[in-house]
């Protein structure tokens, strides 16, 4: 008993690389033209974000690659109070995260990772499509390698101004009805992560996570989603402040996808980010679509969503 | 293959944009000569299962689609006494599954599904590759459309004999070690599910969890792994009897990779498997490779798995 919790505990040290989910390439041919897709999920999500898409971009003929970010999925890590319940509310609230000391370059280099497996393959035109705090770590990736990405899109992601944290930007008037805050069930600056309580079984927080992230999807499904949600997002997620330069990521074309009915990332702020971003790289606007869906188009509308990631590809020069 | 073309054809008139060109491999073709893979994941498992495998075959230039089974992932169900904590263990018994009425014909519609996305992107060779109870399914799959299916590949699969069921296959002398059994926390007739407690945290269940799947999982690796299992598996993966035929499934070119420390599904009954198939198939045997590995390769030995995998596709004519 005692062995196990001290493995438990001991056991959340060690990293995993990022992984994906489905992918395609060729052994005939160096050069493939169609693109291919890396799909980054959000904060406290995973690959699995994706299951619904994938295969409607495969039947549109295009490859994607869905992978899990440090800290997530596969990689999880979990602070042993969240793996007893009835939960300790106060225990849960203080322990320190077992991914405190995930970085978003950490994350930036799954990201890296997946582009270039994609280019091994054969893919010359890689697109990285992000939501939500993905966001953060693939404008770092994309600020890295520039000429290696053929398009980002932020779908409903933080798009994040220079020197900007995500937490600061959600500070802003524009973020003032995001709901996430009211998820979070101890101080970040306290456990060094963004924890929520994703196992909890207490009627009115489930509601709010329907609210903040499904609000559109069938309650019928909501229940195989949040077990495979993770407790425990990196706190550098939030707090770290973006680097980007107008030469590295502001040369990379770019997509938003706006989501009208989030309550995570309210539009408003998401327009915030576009209009910042255009400011910033004037000479290369933000190509903006728009989906009627909240925080999560890739359950509720995954067709749709699939529809505009293959318009975006099929824009590409 | 002309019936791609038909897809094609059907497809485009139908005004669907992008889908004139071949998938993941080429944009100048229709016909994508180098396999992709359909992968199929076991009980309580989902598409997760492949997540480390599935970039390792993109690295080679292999496209693959992993499916959540109808019950599994994203389509999980779950008894109400296992969302609550602590385990009510009589009501946990006894609750009759969500996922009951889910069918082994279901199952291979799924798997079905994903070969025809696979081919309507343009791939004409698709290999299906099972683990575990995920070989009920393929099995049946492969019975409806063998002219499909360029190979499958049974992975520590349940690579059924005609009129047998799984449970009947696991009762043989040969299946006697097997451990699954003792993770049962309800007996499937009355809860018409296989039913485990992918949440315990006691840390016997736990050792027992480990010692059945993932031997030579890392420690540090299981908590992320239990934590996207899911509880039930629907009863008719145990209990119906495969239906195939010599002309059907018995003329599709099969594969078999024996794990040869395998706790859950024991060596000597994977041997008589193959044994019965070849019996029923004298003209059609099964190849035969082995990985020194416990009934999850996928996690502890991820690159080995897809190298063995990618020699399959090699293989093909």
């Amino acid at each position: 008993m005692t062995a196990t919790r001290r493995d438990l505990i001991k056991l959340s040290s060690a990293g995993l690389a990022g992984v994906g989910l489905a992918a395609c390439g060729s052994g005939h041919t160096t050069h493939i033209d169609k693109p291919a897709f890396v799909l980054v999920h959000g904060a406290w999500h995973g690959a699995w974000t994706w299951q619904k898409v994938v295969p409607e971009l495969a039947q549109q003929g295009y490859c994607s690659l869905a992978i899990d970010l440090p800290g997530h999925g596969l990689n999880a890590k979990f602070p042993s109070s969240y793996l007893e319940r009835p939960l300790n509310a106060a225990n849960f609230a203080t322990e320190v995260s077992s991914v405190a000391s995930v970085t978003v370059d950490q994350c930036a280099d799954a990201v890296i990772a997946a582009v270039e497996q994609l280019r091994s393959g054969g893919f010359e035109k890689v697109i990285v499509v992000a939501h939500s705090a993905g966001g953060i770590a693939v404008t770092q990736a994309v600020e890295r390698i520039p000429s290696k990405v053929a398009a980002v899109v932020y779908l409903s992601a933080f798009m994040l101004d220079n020197g900007q944290s995500a937490l600061a930007a959600t500070a802003l008037p524009e973020g003032a009805t995001g709901q996430v805050p009211l998820l979070l069930k101890a101080d970040p600056a306290v456990v060094a992560a963004l924890r929520i309580d994703s196992a909890s079984n207490e009627s009115a927080y489930l509601s709010q996570i329907k609210s903040t992230f499904y609000g559109d999807v069938a309650d019928s499904e909501l229940p195989a989603i949040r077990n495979l949600l993770t407790p425990d997002s990196p706190i550098a997620l939030g707090v770290t402040p973006t680097s980007k330069t107008a030469a590295g990521w502001g040369s990379v074309r770019r997509h938003y996808i706006k989501c009208t009915q989030d309550s995570a990332i309210p539009p408003a702020l998401q327009q915030k980010f576009i209009d910042t971003a255009d400011a910033s790289s004037p000479m290369n606007k933000t190509v903006v679509q728009s989906l009627n869906a909240s925080h999560s188009p890739f359950f509720s509308v995954p067709k749709n969503l699939a529809d505009t990631l293959s318009s975006i590809a099929r824009s590409l020069p």
